[in-house]
């Protein structure tokens, strides 16, 4: 007897072969799927459940991975606008300051996953204040998260000298290594923030608990300025040079990096995280995603947060990284649907070193999947599922998602919370967030 | 005694000051906006009217203008993958020529139309085959029509000569110049299918029934190295050439323009159709709009036709129209979300002639206007309604759309037509469509 039978389900696996299933049965037990098979095999036929599900008029896929975000910071959606990066950064800092606590930082974690959560995404690397903050959110929507808390050489929003967020993000990872919700990463903010020493410390802490090591890297043409002239070296050659590379390493961003550093990037097997909307809107520029893609870099995809986006879209994401690939190189095939959803999916769960576990559609795996409606006015026909994913569908064809076999959105709905409540709480928290720039 | 009365109401009029008016009430009578006035003020206090409608927890917007478009080409969504513009033309042209009949295309049409209304968009100038369709279908759901069918110097699906293609689009433009809800226009495809003659012929017969004058222009680089190689010209030189710029001309594409063919756009006070999604992803390019707009050119925004974008989704357009200026100049404040709004709404209206009537909210305009859902994830906080139009609200977002006063979307579904009857139509096709390839 299983738990759950999905039937009727047009299934995107997003495995290594790019597999779909028509007509498919899904079977799960205990979170894990055990069978996935086509409704006419013998197999199906006789499979018994608590509970069945038709996914008709739905694709079903794996849950998406966001690769980089920030979802406190949606506490601060549209607030600064129209400047570059580092201008940007002047002024979020002096709001995020302002506002953030242990509790706004909840709120903020639970606006921002809850917005991935129902656009369908499963399991999101995020990078912010208050990490134990995120981790209650996330568990608390019935998410999985990859974290650790930022850091920067100054003290920043947790008032912590260095050694102080080193030793937190040590006690962060040993409590969390080997869980299935909670995937530990170290994360100094970059390496224009962060000291080399600094840098190395983290990495180190990161080995020795089996934790990720994540970083901004070459995000703005000014951050490698300033690099060159602090160090005498280009941001990815600074880091190899001190053992930040590697394949538990993530860097978000990579838009200013040469042949060179690219060459870098494949050799350590570090992941990239391509975040297309953020780069474009902040004007850093368009990451150089068929050079690395032919190198063999492991891309995967983010949002970045909704302070920059503005708003935290894996379907944009996807869309803007197979497009702007096609459009900037005037190449047609260029990083093709089919890839850009590994990026979206697979690839994540690599660099989450959960490949076993997340990431697609087969048997063995967790339970973690999406109904995405395709009898809509955008949606028909489809020709061509993968296709689709990229191209066609958005956020609001998500109407219901699966985490470890366990229903966390319902029609649309957030089944574990009641997003109401968290809205009239951010609205109450407006006027407070605008005035924090009112002296800026 | 009014016919409606929405209050309640956060409206972003898109009048030219980008004036917002919080908590207000706009009154409607026989299809005209009379009254548009802060909740408080004296007159908003003694309205009456035989309906109220509360937006509360929604923006109200004018309905957004699609100026470039072929609706009926829906029925090819995702067909043709992963060719540049001129390959994949060749295939188009073969499924086109196999399944579109009169009511094959009305069929996609209504399609693509209701794609379209169920987005917000009011008015769309649509360029395909049997133009009567296409009016049949936009009348049917309730929406405005810009159209009066494509033709070439081959005979093409309707299998006229071009003196019969020339004489009915004479008789298009004769019948519905004048009419609110089709704006007659004659559109010959581009200058690479159709001779300079034929050209001159179509816009004389455009300017004597006061009709508007559209064709594709200057989309690829292969098509402006045609046009060198045939007339020895650019394809905007050689178009004012032959008289063919105007107050009256609309072009779509325009991504391969230079300077001086910039000044000729803007001398003459012609219309560019900026069509990102379908530019990026047939690999044409991106289009100079930071360029365009310092020159004075009048931009306006379209979605393409879904075969080549692979949606109608006009957000996505001002997104990435704002987003790829930014990002490809590295400009943070280039083409700001205000100027992006204004492309989708008031300059559309401008181009077909109509600004005294729609593109706005305003008293005296017709009352064309949708309702957009703020009380989500991914609206809340918003600090800056023009911002989140263009940022983040999306297509799904459009709860309730209005033409003339008339209520033709409510809660996402349309009033006067069944779409699952449509989209059952559609899918029985699809096997039809598919074999149109098959021996190509």
């Amino acid at each position: 007897m299983y738990d759950l039978i999905v039937k009727d389900a047009l299934i995107v696996t997003c495995n290594e072969e790019h597999t779909i299933i028509k007509n498919a049965v899904m079977a799960i037990r205990e979170g894990i799927i055990e069978v996935l098979s086509p409704a006419e095999s013998n197999i199906a036929k006789t499979l018994k459940a608590k509970k069945t599900i038709s996914a008709e008029n739905r694709m079903v896929l794996p849950g998406l991975i966001n690769m980089h975000c920030h979802a406190g910071d949606s506490l601060f959606r549209g607030l600064v606008e129209n400047l570059p990066l580092e201008a940007w950064l002047n002024r979020v800092w002096i709001a995020e300051k302002a506002i953030l606590k242990p509790h706004t930082t909840y709120l903020g974690s639970v606006l921002g996953f809850a917005e991935n959560l129902l656009s369908g995404v499963t399991s999101v690397m995020d990078m912010f204040w208050y990490p134990h903050e995120a981790v209650r959110a996330a568990q608390m929507l019935g998410m999985r998260v990859s974290t650790g808390g930022i850091f920067f050489d100054f003290p920043g929003i947790g008032e912590r000298n260095h050694d102080r967020y080193i030793e937190e993000a040590r006690e962060f990872s040993h409590r969390y290594t080997g869980t299935q919700d909670v995937f530990p990463v170290v994360m100094p903010h970059g390496t224009y923030t962060v000291c080399p020493e600094h840098l190395k410390e983290a990495k180190t802490i990161a080995d020795a608990e089996n934790a990720l090591f994540c970083t901004h890297a070459a995000e703005t043409k000014a951050e490698q300025a300033d690099i060159q002239n602090r160090y005498g070296n280009t941001v990815i050659r600074h880091m190899d040079k001190h053992d930040l590379l590697g394949e538990r390493t993530v860097l978000a961003h990579c838009v200013h990096v040469d042949e060179g550093e690219i060459d870098l990037i494949t050799q350590s097997e570090t992941t990239v995280v391509h975040n297309p909307m953020s780069n474009l809107k902040l004007a850093s520029g368009i990451a150089p995603t068929i050079q690395m893609q032919k190198a063999g870099v492991r891309l995967t995809l983010g949002t970045d947060g909704a302070i920059s986006g503005n708003d935290l879209d894996m379907w944009l994401a996807m869309r803007l990284a197979s497009s702007l690939a096609k459009g900037v190189a005037m190449e047609p095939a260029a990083l093709p649907a089919k890839d850009v959803l590994h990026m979206a999916t697979l690839n994540g769960a690599q660099a989450l070193g959960q490949e076993k576990t997340l990431g697609s559609l087969e048997v063995g795996k967790q339970a973690d999947f999406i109904f995405v409606d395709v009898n809509t006015a955008h949606s028909v026909p489809l020709f061509d599922p993968i296709t689709h994913c990229v191209f066609g569908a958005g956020r609001s064809d998500v109407s219901d998602v699966f985490v470890a076999g366990a229903q966390v959105v319902k029609d649309h709905t957030l089944t574990r919370h009641d997003l109401s409540e968290t809205l009239s709480e951010v609205k109450s928290l407006m006027p407070f967030i605008k005035n924090s720039l009112s002296d800026a």
